[in-house]
């Protein structure tokens, strides 16, 4: 959880799964803290499929999160992937504290905070590729 | 399938299933044919663990690919979602053929072409983010 290339990743991908079982993928932007990482949905009216994946960790809370990096030169690839335990913060200081921290990270969030509900992912295992990391 | 966003893109997310329930997630690089995406494994020996996004979509061919992109400037964020059926090409005149529209895209794999296992993905459903194309 302190790989420096996760620490400076700014876009994350999200999986979890549908009620029908199949995976389900949006990409996100999030904070880590601790062993936690965060991620909240704009404060903008959304259309109920937009929370599909809020609605898809409560039931199923088990998520798997990929940070990874593409360029041509395929010798520079790298991936890091992340299986966790979702918490759904519909409010309270912990959502709270994640809002702070996203809005740390990204100049974006400032002028217009993101909002509740906040997804806590518990990270309980890292993986990543290259096992061995080149010099950046 | 023809969005000239999905045609141009290097490199997409793979959710498939773990045997456990939860979603995995590789990056990987692919080739289009009519409303087919292909995607293949590199000729090296592998680990086992590295052909899991084979053996999960052998088991439950129910897949997520996601496409997107990213910047600072958030009102250009896009993504598109595909959902499709996966089947495993262990060999024949469709693995090859796929491996040539590898080739041709990706000059990467014109020395060192891949191999099989093709993973043959029949997309059966499109949603792209934001739902009206903004001029690029």
């Amino acid at each position: 959880m302190h790989d420096p290339r996760l620490l400076a990743a700014r876009v994350a991908r999200l999986a979890t799964t549908d009620p029908d079982g199949r995976p389900h993928l949006v990409p996100i932007v999030f904070a880590l803290e601790g062993d936690t990482l965060y991620f909240a949905v704009d404060r903008k009216p959304k259309r109920s499929t937009t929370l599909r994946r809020i609605e898809n960790a409560r039931a199923r809370p088990d998520v798997t999160v990929l940070v990874d990096h593409y360029e041509d030169d395929w010798s520079r690839l790298w991936w890091i992937r992340l299986r966790g335990r979702a918490r759904v913060l519909d409010d309270g200081a912990e959502a709270e504290r994640a809002i702070e921290l996203l809005r740390e990270k990204y100049p974006q969030y400032r002028d217009e905070p993101p909002g509740t509900p906040v997804l806590a992912i518990d990270v309980t295992d890292v993986r990543s590729w290259p096992a061995t990391r080149r010099p950046t």
